[in-house]
Protein backbone atom coordinates (compact mmCIF):
# COMPACT_ATOMS: atom_id res chain seq x y z
CA UNK A 1 0.00 0.00 0.00
CA UNK A 2 0.93 3.58 -1.07
CA UNK A 3 1.53 5.66 1.67
CA UNK A 4 -1.04 8.20 1.28
CA UNK A 5 -1.42 11.86 1.80
CA UNK A 6 -2.44 12.94 4.87
CA UNK A 7 -2.79 9.86 6.01
CA UNK A 8 -1.61 8.51 9.27
CA UNK A 9 -0.06 5.23 10.33
CA UNK A 10 0.51 3.84 13.60
CA UNK A 11 3.29 0.66 14.08
CA UNK A 12 3.03 -1.57 16.83
CA UNK A 13 6.55 -2.12 18.37
CA UNK A 14 6.78 -6.05 18.97
CA UNK A 15 8.74 -8.67 21.26
CA UNK A 16 10.28 -5.65 23.92
CA UNK A 17 11.54 -7.44 26.89
CA UNK A 18 10.26 -7.44 30.00
CA UNK A 19 11.90 -4.40 31.44
CA UNK A 20 13.83 -4.03 34.89
CA UNK A 21 14.65 -1.23 36.69
CA UNK A 22 17.98 0.48 35.41
CA UNK A 23 17.29 -0.92 31.97
CA UNK A 24 17.88 1.59 29.05
CA UNK A 25 14.60 2.03 27.32
CA UNK A 26 15.98 4.18 25.00
CA UNK A 27 18.31 1.08 23.51
CA UNK A 28 15.44 -1.17 24.39
CA UNK A 29 12.93 0.85 21.94
CA UNK A 30 15.54 1.00 19.62
CA UNK A 31 15.73 -2.61 19.35
CA UNK A 32 12.20 -3.32 19.27
CA UNK A 33 11.83 -0.96 15.98
CA UNK A 34 13.96 -2.47 14.23
CA UNK A 35 12.75 -5.81 14.83
CA UNK A 36 9.50 -4.02 13.97
CA UNK A 37 10.47 -3.56 10.32
CA UNK A 38 10.36 0.13 10.94
CA UNK A 39 13.07 2.81 10.87
CA UNK A 40 12.41 6.11 12.62
CA UNK A 41 12.33 9.30 10.17
CA UNK A 42 11.89 12.79 11.18
CA UNK A 43 8.59 14.25 12.75
CA UNK A 44 8.00 10.55 14.28
CA UNK A 45 5.76 10.11 17.44
CA UNK A 46 7.28 7.52 19.88
CA UNK A 47 4.68 6.03 22.28
CA UNK A 48 5.69 4.42 25.22
CA UNK A 49 3.07 3.12 27.57
CA UNK A 50 3.73 4.31 31.49
CA UNK A 51 4.55 0.79 32.83
CA UNK A 52 7.84 0.15 30.94
CA UNK A 53 8.50 4.00 32.04
CA UNK A 54 7.73 2.91 35.49
CA UNK A 55 9.87 0.19 35.67
CA UNK A 56 12.98 1.22 33.73
CA UNK A 57 12.54 4.32 36.28
CA UNK A 58 12.04 1.59 39.74
CA UNK A 59 9.15 2.97 40.20
CA UNK A 60 7.92 -0.07 42.08
CA UNK A 61 7.42 -0.94 45.71
CA UNK A 62 7.40 -4.29 47.05
CA UNK A 63 4.19 -4.33 48.73
CA UNK A 64 5.55 -6.59 52.18
CA UNK A 65 7.50 -2.71 52.53
CA UNK A 66 4.03 -0.57 52.96
CA UNK A 67 2.98 -0.15 56.50
CA UNK A 68 -0.23 1.48 55.97
CA UNK A 69 -1.29 4.43 58.54
CA UNK A 70 -5.22 4.68 60.10
CA UNK A 71 -6.54 6.66 57.47
CA UNK A 72 -5.43 4.02 54.87
CA UNK A 73 -6.59 1.16 57.27
CA UNK A 74 -10.15 3.06 57.38
CA UNK A 75 -11.18 3.54 53.54
CA UNK A 76 -9.02 -0.11 52.66
CA UNK A 77 -11.82 -1.01 54.60
CA UNK A 78 -14.80 1.07 53.36
CA UNK A 79 -13.92 0.52 49.70
CA UNK A 80 -12.41 -2.94 50.02
CA UNK A 81 -8.95 -2.59 49.26
CA UNK A 82 -5.58 -3.92 50.55
CA UNK A 83 -4.30 -1.12 53.03
CA UNK A 84 -0.95 -1.22 51.52
CA UNK A 85 -2.28 -0.16 48.41
CA UNK A 86 -4.56 2.23 49.82
CA UNK A 87 -1.39 3.60 51.92
CA UNK A 88 0.92 3.72 48.23
CA UNK A 89 -2.28 5.49 46.73
CA UNK A 90 -2.78 8.30 49.30
CA UNK A 91 1.37 8.98 49.71
CA UNK A 92 0.91 9.42 45.55
CA UNK A 93 -2.00 11.73 45.85
CA UNK A 94 -2.58 15.48 46.62
CA UNK A 95 -6.30 15.07 47.46
CA UNK A 96 -9.17 12.65 46.91
CA UNK A 97 -11.63 14.03 44.34
CA UNK A 98 -14.08 11.26 44.96
CA UNK A 99 -14.90 7.79 46.45
CA UNK A 100 -17.05 4.86 45.80
CA UNK A 101 -17.51 1.80 43.83
CA UNK A 102 -14.49 0.35 44.90
CA UNK A 103 -12.15 3.54 43.52
CA UNK A 104 -10.60 6.14 45.07
CA UNK A 105 -10.68 8.81 42.27
CA UNK A 106 -7.75 11.14 43.09
CA UNK A 107 -5.71 14.40 42.31
CA UNK A 108 -2.24 12.68 41.67
CA UNK A 109 1.00 15.23 42.50
CA UNK A 110 1.31 15.55 38.98
CA UNK A 111 -2.67 17.15 38.73
CA UNK A 112 -4.09 14.22 36.95
CA UNK A 113 -7.72 13.28 37.86
CA UNK A 114 -7.72 9.35 38.18
CA UNK A 115 -8.31 5.88 39.81
CA UNK A 116 -5.64 4.61 42.22
CA UNK A 117 -3.61 7.94 41.60
CA UNK A 118 -2.26 5.05 38.26
CA UNK A 119 -0.91 2.49 41.06
CA UNK A 120 -1.73 -1.34 39.51
CA UNK A 121 -0.21 -4.58 39.81
CA UNK A 122 -0.80 -5.48 36.27
CA UNK A 123 2.13 -5.88 34.03
CA UNK A 124 4.36 -6.10 37.08
CA UNK A 125 6.28 -8.83 38.99
CA UNK A 126 4.28 -10.28 42.47
CA UNK A 127 3.89 -8.66 45.20
CA UNK A 128 4.89 -5.14 43.48
CA UNK A 129 2.77 -2.30 43.09
CA UNK A 130 3.74 -0.04 39.54
CA UNK A 131 3.54 3.90 40.45
CA UNK A 132 3.41 6.25 38.10
CA UNK A 133 6.40 8.40 36.59
CA UNK A 134 7.25 11.15 39.11
CA UNK A 135 7.08 13.66 36.52
CA UNK A 136 6.33 11.80 32.92
CA UNK A 137 6.67 15.32 31.24
CA UNK A 138 10.35 14.86 32.23
CA UNK A 139 10.41 11.31 31.83
CA UNK A 140 9.49 12.01 27.89
CA UNK A 141 11.77 14.35 27.08
CA UNK A 142 14.64 12.31 28.07
CA UNK A 143 13.57 10.02 26.55
CA UNK A 144 13.08 12.10 23.60
CA UNK A 145 16.53 13.41 23.93
CA UNK A 146 18.15 9.72 23.96
CA UNK A 147 15.64 8.23 21.15
CA UNK A 148 17.20 11.67 19.22
CA UNK A 149 21.06 11.41 19.83
CA UNK A 150 20.33 7.76 18.93
CA UNK A 151 18.66 8.14 15.91
CA UNK A 152 19.80 11.46 14.66
CA UNK A 153 16.29 11.91 14.07
CA UNK A 154 13.47 14.86 15.07
CA UNK A 155 11.02 13.03 17.07
CA UNK A 156 8.30 13.57 19.61
CA UNK A 157 7.89 11.53 22.16
CA UNK A 158 4.04 10.70 24.25
CA UNK A 159 4.06 8.39 27.53
CA UNK A 160 0.27 7.34 28.06
CA UNK A 161 -1.62 5.26 30.80
CA UNK A 162 -5.27 4.22 30.64
CA UNK A 163 -7.74 5.73 32.47
CA UNK A 164 -11.26 5.35 32.77
CA UNK A 165 -13.85 8.75 32.52
CA UNK A 166 -17.24 9.64 33.75
CA UNK A 167 -20.07 9.14 32.13
CA UNK A 168 -19.17 6.05 29.87
CA UNK A 169 -17.72 2.85 30.36
CA UNK A 170 -14.26 1.82 29.49
CA UNK A 171 -10.69 3.05 29.32
CA UNK A 172 -9.15 5.20 27.13
CA UNK A 173 -5.37 5.57 27.41
CA UNK A 174 -4.37 9.64 27.57
CA UNK A 175 -0.97 11.11 27.73
CA UNK A 176 0.72 11.62 30.81
CA UNK A 177 3.79 12.92 29.57
CA UNK A 178 4.83 14.13 26.15
CA UNK A 179 7.71 15.87 24.86
CA UNK A 180 8.66 17.92 20.84
CA UNK A 181 5.13 18.05 20.69
CA UNK A 182 2.54 20.39 21.41
CA UNK A 183 -0.10 19.27 23.52
CA UNK A 184 -2.99 21.21 21.99
CA UNK A 185 -3.80 22.16 18.49
CA UNK A 186 -4.95 25.85 18.63
CA UNK A 187 -7.69 26.72 16.49
CA UNK A 188 -9.22 29.22 18.11
CA UNK A 189 -9.96 32.15 15.45
CA UNK A 190 -9.45 30.00 12.12
CA UNK A 191 -12.10 29.70 10.23
CA UNK A 192 -14.43 27.00 8.98
CA UNK A 193 -15.87 26.32 5.15
CA UNK A 194 -18.77 28.83 6.21
CA UNK A 195 -16.60 31.65 7.94
CA UNK A 196 -17.18 31.31 10.84
CA UNK A 197 -14.61 31.75 13.32
CA UNK A 198 -13.71 28.71 15.44
CA UNK A 199 -14.02 30.03 18.89
CA UNK A 200 -13.77 26.86 20.82
CA UNK A 201 -12.06 24.12 19.18
CA UNK A 202 -8.47 22.55 20.70
CA UNK A 203 -7.95 19.31 19.83
CA UNK A 204 -5.84 17.52 22.69
CA UNK A 205 -3.24 16.10 19.83
CA UNK A 206 -1.42 13.91 22.82
CA UNK A 207 -4.67 12.13 23.74
CA UNK A 208 -6.00 11.33 20.80
CA UNK A 209 -1.99 10.13 20.16
CA UNK A 210 -2.22 7.89 22.78
CA UNK A 211 -5.83 6.55 22.32
CA UNK A 212 -4.86 5.74 18.59
CA UNK A 213 -1.79 3.52 19.76
CA UNK A 214 -3.58 1.77 22.25
CA UNK A 215 -5.09 0.40 19.16
CA UNK A 216 -2.20 -1.21 18.24
CA UNK A 217 -1.17 -2.05 21.68
CA UNK A 218 -2.91 -4.36 23.61
CA UNK A 219 -2.61 -4.92 27.08
CA UNK A 220 -2.14 -8.95 27.43
CA UNK A 221 0.66 -8.66 24.44
CA UNK A 222 4.03 -7.59 24.97
CA UNK A 223 3.57 -4.56 22.83
CA UNK A 224 4.60 -1.44 25.47
CA UNK A 225 5.09 0.74 22.72
CA UNK A 226 4.41 2.47 19.07
CA UNK A 227 5.35 4.71 16.26
CA UNK A 228 2.57 7.09 14.93
CA UNK A 229 3.55 8.62 11.68
CA UNK A 230 2.25 11.56 9.54
CA UNK A 231 0.19 13.44 12.11
CA UNK A 232 0.36 17.37 11.53
CA UNK A 233 1.59 18.87 14.95
CA UNK A 234 4.04 21.46 15.93
CA UNK A 235 7.00 20.96 18.12
CA UNK A 236 6.38 22.08 21.39
CA UNK A 237 8.20 21.48 24.69
CA UNK A 238 5.47 22.35 27.52
CA UNK A 239 4.14 18.87 27.67
CA UNK A 240 1.32 17.54 29.62
CA UNK A 241 1.54 19.39 32.48
CA UNK A 242 0.53 22.44 30.10
CA UNK A 243 -3.06 20.96 29.49
CA UNK A 244 -4.15 19.83 33.28
CA UNK A 245 -7.11 22.44 34.07
CA UNK A 246 -6.60 24.61 36.69
CA UNK A 247 -8.61 23.75 39.97
CA UNK A 248 -11.02 27.14 39.84
CA UNK A 249 -11.77 26.92 35.74
CA UNK A 250 -13.05 22.95 36.64
CA UNK A 251 -16.61 22.32 36.91
CA UNK A 252 -15.72 18.92 38.53
CA UNK A 253 -13.06 19.34 40.97
CA UNK B 1 5.22 1.59 2.27
CA UNK B 2 4.42 -2.04 2.86
CA UNK B 3 1.35 -3.12 4.86
CA UNK B 4 2.80 -4.24 8.18
CA UNK B 5 1.47 -6.76 10.53
CA UNK B 6 -0.59 -5.32 13.00
CA UNK B 7 -0.34 -1.87 11.79
CA UNK B 8 -3.59 0.42 11.63
CA UNK B 9 -3.58 3.04 9.05
CA UNK B 10 -6.22 6.06 9.09
CA UNK B 11 -7.22 7.61 5.56
CA UNK B 12 -8.50 11.11 5.27
CA UNK B 13 -11.70 11.15 3.16
CA UNK B 14 -11.03 14.58 1.25
CA UNK B 15 -13.17 16.87 -0.59
CA UNK B 16 -16.57 16.17 0.36
CA UNK B 17 -19.27 18.49 -0.84
CA UNK B 18 -21.35 20.35 1.54
CA UNK B 19 -23.92 18.12 2.78
CA UNK B 20 -27.42 19.46 2.50
CA UNK B 21 -30.38 18.43 4.33
CA UNK B 22 -31.93 15.04 2.15
CA UNK B 23 -28.32 14.10 0.67
CA UNK B 24 -27.55 10.68 0.35
CA UNK B 25 -24.67 10.10 2.51
CA UNK B 26 -23.68 7.37 1.69
CA UNK B 27 -23.09 8.07 -1.43
CA UNK B 28 -21.43 10.98 -0.82
CA UNK B 29 -18.72 9.10 1.41
CA UNK B 30 -18.39 6.61 -1.33
CA UNK B 31 -17.44 9.28 -3.91
CA UNK B 32 -15.03 10.52 -1.97
CA UNK B 33 -13.61 7.13 -0.89
CA UNK B 34 -12.57 6.62 -4.55
CA UNK B 35 -11.74 10.18 -5.03
CA UNK B 36 -9.35 9.67 -1.98
CA UNK B 37 -7.46 6.22 -3.52
CA UNK B 38 -9.11 4.53 -1.05
CA UNK B 39 -10.86 0.95 -1.56
CA UNK B 40 -12.78 0.19 1.05
CA UNK B 41 -12.33 -3.73 2.34
CA UNK B 42 -13.95 -5.82 4.55
CA UNK B 43 -13.52 -4.42 8.25
CA UNK B 44 -12.89 -1.13 7.26
CA UNK B 45 -14.30 1.33 9.80
CA UNK B 46 -15.67 4.71 8.61
CA UNK B 47 -16.05 7.12 10.56
CA UNK B 48 -17.63 10.29 10.01
CA UNK B 49 -18.24 13.60 12.01
CA UNK B 50 -21.71 14.21 13.31
CA UNK B 51 -21.88 17.25 11.69
CA UNK B 52 -22.02 15.78 8.25
CA UNK B 53 -25.29 13.49 9.31
CA UNK B 54 -27.04 15.59 11.00
CA UNK B 55 -26.84 17.71 8.05
CA UNK B 56 -27.89 15.03 5.73
CA UNK B 57 -30.92 13.93 8.87
CA UNK B 58 -32.30 17.71 8.63
CA UNK B 59 -31.12 18.18 12.02
CA UNK B 60 -30.48 22.28 11.08
CA UNK B 61 -32.67 24.73 13.01
CA UNK B 62 -33.30 28.09 12.11
CA UNK B 63 -32.49 30.58 14.33
CA UNK B 64 -35.41 33.06 13.86
CA UNK B 65 -37.76 30.25 14.36
CA UNK B 66 -36.29 29.74 17.91
CA UNK B 67 -38.64 31.91 20.33
CA UNK B 68 -36.91 31.30 24.00
CA UNK B 69 -39.02 30.53 27.26
CA UNK B 70 -38.41 31.91 30.70
CA UNK B 71 -35.80 29.66 31.86
CA UNK B 72 -33.72 29.90 28.81
CA UNK B 73 -33.79 33.47 29.10
CA UNK B 74 -32.53 33.54 32.66
CA UNK B 75 -29.61 31.09 31.90
CA UNK B 76 -28.73 32.97 28.80
CA UNK B 77 -28.35 36.22 30.74
CA UNK B 78 -26.49 34.50 33.02
CA UNK B 79 -24.06 32.18 31.02
CA UNK B 80 -23.75 35.54 28.36
CA UNK B 81 -25.27 33.27 25.63
CA UNK B 82 -28.23 33.80 23.12
CA UNK B 83 -31.36 32.69 24.63
CA UNK B 84 -32.44 31.14 21.51
CA UNK B 85 -29.46 28.84 21.50
CA UNK B 86 -29.76 27.69 25.39
CA UNK B 87 -33.88 27.12 24.59
CA UNK B 88 -32.94 24.80 22.15
CA UNK B 89 -29.77 23.15 24.44
CA UNK B 90 -32.83 22.53 27.15
CA UNK B 91 -34.74 21.23 24.60
CA UNK B 92 -32.53 18.45 23.68
CA UNK B 93 -31.36 17.82 27.12
CA UNK B 94 -33.17 15.54 30.11
CA UNK B 95 -31.31 17.49 32.65
CA UNK B 96 -28.92 20.22 33.40
CA UNK B 97 -25.34 18.78 35.35
CA UNK B 98 -23.16 21.61 35.61
CA UNK B 99 -23.67 25.51 34.51
CA UNK B 100 -20.85 28.17 34.64
CA UNK B 101 -17.54 29.68 32.91
CA UNK B 102 -20.51 30.11 29.93
CA UNK B 103 -21.39 26.53 29.25
CA UNK B 104 -23.86 24.16 30.10
CA UNK B 105 -23.02 21.06 30.70
CA UNK B 106 -26.21 18.60 30.12
CA UNK B 107 -27.08 15.25 29.70
CA UNK B 108 -29.01 14.78 26.17
CA UNK B 109 -31.84 12.85 25.70
CA UNK B 110 -29.34 10.34 24.42
CA UNK B 111 -27.42 9.79 27.56
CA UNK B 112 -24.37 11.56 26.46
CA UNK B 113 -22.96 14.12 29.27
CA UNK B 114 -21.58 17.38 27.01
CA UNK B 115 -21.86 21.15 26.87
CA UNK B 116 -24.19 22.77 24.93
CA UNK B 117 -26.41 19.80 23.87
CA UNK B 118 -23.89 19.00 21.33
CA UNK B 119 -25.45 22.37 19.71
CA UNK B 120 -23.26 24.97 17.53
CA UNK B 121 -22.77 26.86 14.42
CA UNK B 122 -19.75 25.96 13.43
CA UNK B 123 -19.70 24.64 9.62
CA UNK B 124 -23.32 25.25 9.14
CA UNK B 125 -24.97 28.04 7.31
CA UNK B 126 -24.98 31.69 9.01
CA UNK B 127 -28.44 31.94 11.39
CA UNK B 128 -28.40 27.95 11.76
CA UNK B 129 -28.01 25.84 14.72
CA UNK B 130 -26.72 21.66 14.28
CA UNK B 131 -28.27 19.58 16.94
CA UNK B 132 -26.78 16.12 17.40
CA UNK B 133 -28.88 13.36 15.66
CA UNK B 134 -31.84 12.44 17.23
CA UNK B 135 -30.21 8.42 17.49
CA UNK B 136 -26.43 8.15 16.38
CA UNK B 137 -26.82 4.22 16.80
CA UNK B 138 -29.89 4.37 14.19
CA UNK B 139 -28.08 6.93 12.05
CA UNK B 140 -24.42 4.77 12.12
CA UNK B 141 -26.70 1.46 11.59
CA UNK B 142 -28.33 2.99 8.41
CA UNK B 143 -25.18 4.25 7.19
CA UNK B 144 -23.35 1.10 7.77
CA UNK B 145 -26.35 -0.77 5.92
CA UNK B 146 -25.93 1.29 2.85
CA UNK B 147 -22.26 1.30 2.19
CA UNK B 148 -22.05 -2.36 2.53
CA UNK B 149 -24.99 -2.57 0.44
CA UNK B 150 -23.25 -0.72 -2.47
CA UNK B 151 -19.76 -1.67 -1.98
CA UNK B 152 -20.27 -5.39 -0.81
CA UNK B 153 -18.12 -5.39 1.98
CA UNK B 154 -18.46 -5.87 5.71
CA UNK B 155 -18.18 -2.58 7.22
CA UNK B 156 -18.21 -0.74 10.56
CA UNK B 157 -19.24 2.96 11.01
CA UNK B 158 -18.58 4.88 13.83
CA UNK B 159 -20.06 8.89 14.68
CA UNK B 160 -17.88 11.13 16.21
CA UNK B 161 -18.53 14.65 17.63
CA UNK B 162 -15.98 16.71 19.29
CA UNK B 163 -16.50 16.58 23.39
CA UNK B 164 -14.68 18.44 26.12
CA UNK B 165 -13.55 17.20 29.27
CA UNK B 166 -13.24 17.55 32.86
CA UNK B 167 -9.52 17.64 34.40
CA UNK B 168 -8.03 18.51 31.06
CA UNK B 169 -8.17 21.78 28.41
CA UNK B 170 -8.75 21.06 25.37
CA UNK B 171 -10.79 18.64 23.28
CA UNK B 172 -11.09 15.06 21.77
CA UNK B 173 -13.39 13.50 19.11
CA UNK B 174 -15.47 10.63 20.55
CA UNK B 175 -17.88 8.39 19.17
CA UNK B 176 -21.71 9.30 19.44
CA UNK B 177 -23.01 6.54 17.14
CA UNK B 178 -21.43 2.60 16.31
CA UNK B 179 -22.73 0.18 14.09
CA UNK B 180 -21.04 -3.16 13.31
CA UNK B 181 -18.37 -2.96 15.81
CA UNK B 182 -18.55 -3.94 19.73
CA UNK B 183 -17.83 -0.37 21.54
CA UNK B 184 -15.53 -1.73 24.68
CA UNK B 185 -13.53 -4.77 24.17
CA UNK B 186 -13.65 -7.12 27.33
CA UNK B 187 -10.12 -8.00 28.86
CA UNK B 188 -11.63 -8.57 31.49
CA UNK B 189 -10.18 -12.00 32.74
CA UNK B 190 -7.64 -12.48 30.64
CA UNK B 191 -4.33 -12.66 31.61
CA UNK B 192 -0.92 -10.06 31.33
CA UNK B 193 2.68 -11.63 30.91
CA UNK B 194 3.11 -11.69 34.53
CA UNK B 195 -0.17 -14.30 34.77
CA UNK B 196 -2.14 -11.41 36.96
CA UNK B 197 -6.05 -11.64 35.66
CA UNK B 198 -6.74 -8.38 34.26
CA UNK B 199 -9.44 -7.27 36.26
CA UNK B 200 -10.96 -3.92 34.96
CA UNK B 201 -9.51 -3.10 31.68
CA UNK B 202 -12.20 -2.49 28.78
CA UNK B 203 -10.62 -0.30 26.09
CA UNK B 204 -13.51 1.83 24.69
CA UNK B 205 -12.21 1.07 20.88
CA UNK B 206 -15.25 3.23 19.53
CA UNK B 207 -13.57 6.57 21.52
CA UNK B 208 -10.20 5.50 20.20
CA UNK B 209 -11.19 5.48 17.13
CA UNK B 210 -12.69 8.54 17.04
CA UNK B 211 -9.88 10.27 17.98
CA UNK B 212 -7.35 8.68 15.68
CA UNK B 213 -9.81 9.92 13.16
CA UNK B 214 -9.56 13.10 14.63
CA UNK B 215 -5.76 13.22 13.88
CA UNK B 216 -6.56 13.15 10.03
CA UNK B 217 -9.78 15.37 9.71
CA UNK B 218 -9.35 18.72 10.95
CA UNK B 219 -12.18 21.18 11.75
CA UNK B 220 -10.87 23.86 9.61
CA UNK B 221 -10.84 22.05 6.07
CA UNK B 222 -13.55 19.71 4.35
CA UNK B 223 -12.86 16.43 5.79
CA UNK B 224 -15.59 15.50 7.89
CA UNK B 225 -15.10 11.72 7.31
CA UNK B 226 -12.05 9.03 7.76
CA UNK B 227 -11.35 5.31 7.00
CA UNK B 228 -9.66 3.05 9.56
CA UNK B 229 -8.02 -0.03 8.77
CA UNK B 230 -6.36 -2.55 10.68
CA UNK B 231 -7.88 -2.17 14.40
CA UNK B 232 -8.73 -5.86 15.71
CA UNK B 233 -12.59 -5.68 16.71
CA UNK B 234 -15.21 -7.49 17.15
CA UNK B 235 -18.72 -7.33 14.75
CA UNK B 236 -21.67 -6.13 17.22
CA UNK B 237 -24.45 -3.75 16.69
CA UNK B 238 -24.96 -3.17 21.04
CA UNK B 239 -24.08 0.53 19.66
CA UNK B 240 -22.48 3.60 21.91
CA UNK B 241 -25.92 3.79 24.15
CA UNK B 242 -24.50 0.20 25.42
CA UNK B 243 -21.44 2.41 27.03
CA UNK B 244 -23.39 5.46 28.46
CA UNK B 245 -22.98 4.69 32.33
CA UNK B 246 -25.95 4.27 34.62
CA UNK B 247 -26.37 7.38 36.32
CA UNK B 248 -26.46 5.33 40.09
CA UNK B 249 -23.03 3.92 38.81
CA UNK B 250 -21.40 7.21 38.10
CA UNK B 251 -19.53 9.49 40.57
CA UNK B 252 -19.79 13.10 38.32
CA UNK B 253 -23.27 13.35 38.06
Amino acid sequence: MLKMEGSVQIFPLRDMPRVKPGDKLPNLILESVSRSGVSLQDSDIVVVTQKVVSKAEGRLVDLDTVRPGPKALRLATKLGKDPRTVQMILRESKRIVRQGHGVLIVETRQGFVCANAGIDQSNVEEGYLSLLPVDADISARKLRKALEKLTGRKLAVVITDTFGRPWRDGHVDVAIGASGITPLEDLVGTTDPYGHKLRVTQPALVDEIAGASELVMRKHSLTPASVVRGVAYRRGYRGVRSIVRERRADLFR
